[in-house]
């Protein structure tokens, strides 16, 4: 059978990674997809640079323009990265009849809903697998293997940089500040770590599996997006002293109500299995009523782990590229048509349970104000535990909730921190059992 | 569009199972699949059973000849098990043009090879998701998530029985026969109990994974099979202490020298997130290449976990099915014409550590004979215990060895059972550590 061509538009790590991968296993994946798979054509604005990268035997150009409408070109790949330039690239692709595989979760979450649109009239494939969690087949599991389920929830740990840092500063005490430096020596982390560690990247990564999960548009501007910058050494222990680790998950959940998706730092039981997934690593954990969880595992960013995904979604592809579009899969699991329009929750009106943390004057009567306005707002208390404090005269009160709607804790919380006898800012941490 | 019409030989658990998620999540699934699944007919040789399994509106036959080769039946679902009746129905609904799902890991390990062929010539789909691992989509990460690889080497847990009764066996410091009595209390373990704890099972899932992994056809005679039953809770505590834990894993592995295909009990070190999966759960986790190490978990089985493998299946079908047969992923992920045939080792010739308990007189120079044999056999060793022995004047030597080849160890065995001052058979299990 004719080989496949690609072309790949922005050549830095994962197009390095793609070029590699494509080249080492060339025989093992053309004894998969039943045909070769030829780099062709690559574009980088730096030609030397790319040309380093990819090798010799590939023709390189400056302009991207040239891949994205090459009539050579049956498949274009789309690394370039934002919104921008990428946007206009994968649309001219799909225009002049290429499929197109990218890598690029924002521009996905936030013109998805354009980009698929186009490609359905135009009977092309874009394929997205190196968007979520690197290597980590996820988008096939959720697109295809859970396609029988009734998917109730995602939580995953979608942001390698950030388990990074949690990680470090869980097993080495570290404030967030000294394990953000060293994430960054050891190239985990970018010189301004803002998209990774304020929640950015996996909020896209959530925006586009909730798509997936609930046959819903990509609403990326409804995301509730919480970081860990503000995350404390002493946060992370007390919760380790209570049986839970604090991960960053994005989260998204459908309810009688709505969907919730929202990505903040929070405790999970030491003993579920996605507590234990440390460093760099990625896991997304998926809980389907026919099958219960299920948790998918492995590296979330890297040149070869993305390539990995990259070429599989290149093999796809070429499986499918002449079968007629209407019984392909579709982009985002449910057919276009039958795309539901139910509504995502604000923050205020999402359940969870919640780790709060009151730094208080050492005095009677201060617990029973803080109780009080707990019950008041029917928050009732699973665990509590009260720590010495540095400050002299002060203490710290730990508690744990029940679930309970957030617009309670955070009139609770408001009221709290009007009490003369609390001293601080209450910490609010959100907790998942992971197990409903 | 149309729909497509299903009908299930063998109404038992996972016909039940089956007939409930295509009820229940019926519009969400046509949301995916652009077209109604409909269950049209089930055979089964109790009907009244059946009838009280699957409900009302299902057409219901004593005789499944009558399924597979019915004119308005698209897909068979065979759910008989085993490896006679189930094996002529099968063949027979591919005569007929039929699409067929099945659950039966047992057919396809050991009759696999003759049944794609059969169904490659007939153009017809032949898909298994639920013939490992349950409700994981494992098959669909092997065979398309995973296609850019080449594949290392996997090591799974992928049977459930097993597994329960060895996190049984530790969490509660119980004897084997005791575990296996609460897991049969519990419904899960079968009466008789070989099939599961023998490895059996776990081979003949290991078998299809090996297929898809390394394109080579299914070769289940050839793999080493080794149980749980003669396992102690001692041995399992000794590995405790030394931090590992003991799993019965199923390994498959591409060496120079060929492919190791082999189930038995495993140390594998605590930290490895896999060593932490417990209870009935299932784990898969696959080295590639390219993305590294990537780990799947679910429930194993269980009705609704394997229903949703089965649908998952008929949704696949559903798409693909007016695709031209050569462009369709192919069964094995390999193509039919690209298969290898890369020998597969023996036991003997496969690499891996040891753990080894042997049982010796208390006196000096007994230590000194033991390492001397093991230095003769070219066997370095890691780790070194000595414990003492409930019997009188005797002690136990536990140690672990660095990776050599089986033979090796073999030999030394025999020759330190051989020794005056040796008071019972040594104790052998293998380790790995899961990281190459």
């Amino acid at each position: 059978m004719k080989p496949i061509n690609v072309g790949i538009m922005g050549v830095g790590t994962v197009g390095g990674g793609t070029a590699t991968v494509l080249k080492r296993n060339a025989e093992e994946i053309s004894r998969r997809a039943g045909r070769a798979i030829v780099l062709k054509m690559a574009a980088n604005l730096d030609i030397a640079r790319a040309r380093e990268i990819v090798g010799d035997g590939i023709e390189i150009v400056s302009d991207a323009r040239v891949v994205a409408t090459h009539p050579d070109i049956d498949i274009v790949i789309e690394l370039i990265g934002g919104t921008g330039i990428a946007k206009d690239l994968v649309l001219t692709a799909i225009d002049h009849g290429k499929h197109v595989v990218t890598a690029n979760k924002k521009l996905l979450a936030e013109h998805g809903n354009e980009i698929f649109a186009r490609a359905r009239e135009k009977g092309v494939m874009v394929a997205f697998e190196a968007a979520v969690a690197g290597g980590i087949p996820i988008i096939k599991a959720l697109r295809e293997g859970l396609a029988a389920n009734h998917i109730e929830w995602i939580a995953g740990i979608i942001n390698g940089t950030s388990n990074y840092i949690l990680t470090e500063m869980r097993e080495k005490g570290l404030p967030f500040a000294d394990a953000l430096a060293e994430a960054q020596r050891l190239g985990y982390a970018e010189a301004d770590p803002t998209f990774d560690i304020e929640g950015h990247d996996a909020g896209h990564k959530l925006t586009i599996m909730a798509a997936l999960a609930f046959g819903i548009p990509m609403q990326f501007d409804k995301c509730y997006l919480e970081g860990i910058s503000t995350l404390t050494a002493q946060d992370i222990r007390y919760a380790e002293e209570l049986g839970y680790r604090v991960k960053l998950l994005g989260i998204t959940r459908r309810t009688a109500a709505g969907i919730e998706l929202r990505v903040h730092p929070t405790l999970i039981p030491e003993s579920v299995l996605i507590a234990n997934v440390n460093g760099v690593m990625n896991a997304v954990l998926v809980k389907g009523d026919a099958v219960g969880p299920t948790l998918y595992y492995g590296a979330g960013a890297g040149a070869l782990p993305t390539a990995s995904a990259v070429v599989a979604d290149i093999v796809d592809i070429a499986r499918l590229a002449t079968a007629d579009p209407e019984h392909r899969v579709p982009y985002l699991a449910f057919q276009p048509d039958r795309i539901a329009d139910l509504p995502l929750l604000p923050i205020e009106a999402v359940e969870s349970s919640y780790y709060l943390r009151v730094c208080v004057i050492d005095k009677p009567g201060v617990l029973a104000e803080l109780t009080h306005i707990l019950a008041d707002e029917s928050i009732s208390i699973e665990a509590l535990i009260q720590k010495g404090s540095e400050r002299d005269g002060q203490a710290e009160i730990v508690l744990l909730t029940h679930r309970v709607v957030e617009r309670r804790v955070q009139s609770a919380i408001a009221r709290i921190e009007a009490l003369a006898s609390v001293t601080d800012k209450v910490v609010r941490l959100r907790m998942e059992a992971l197990n409903g």
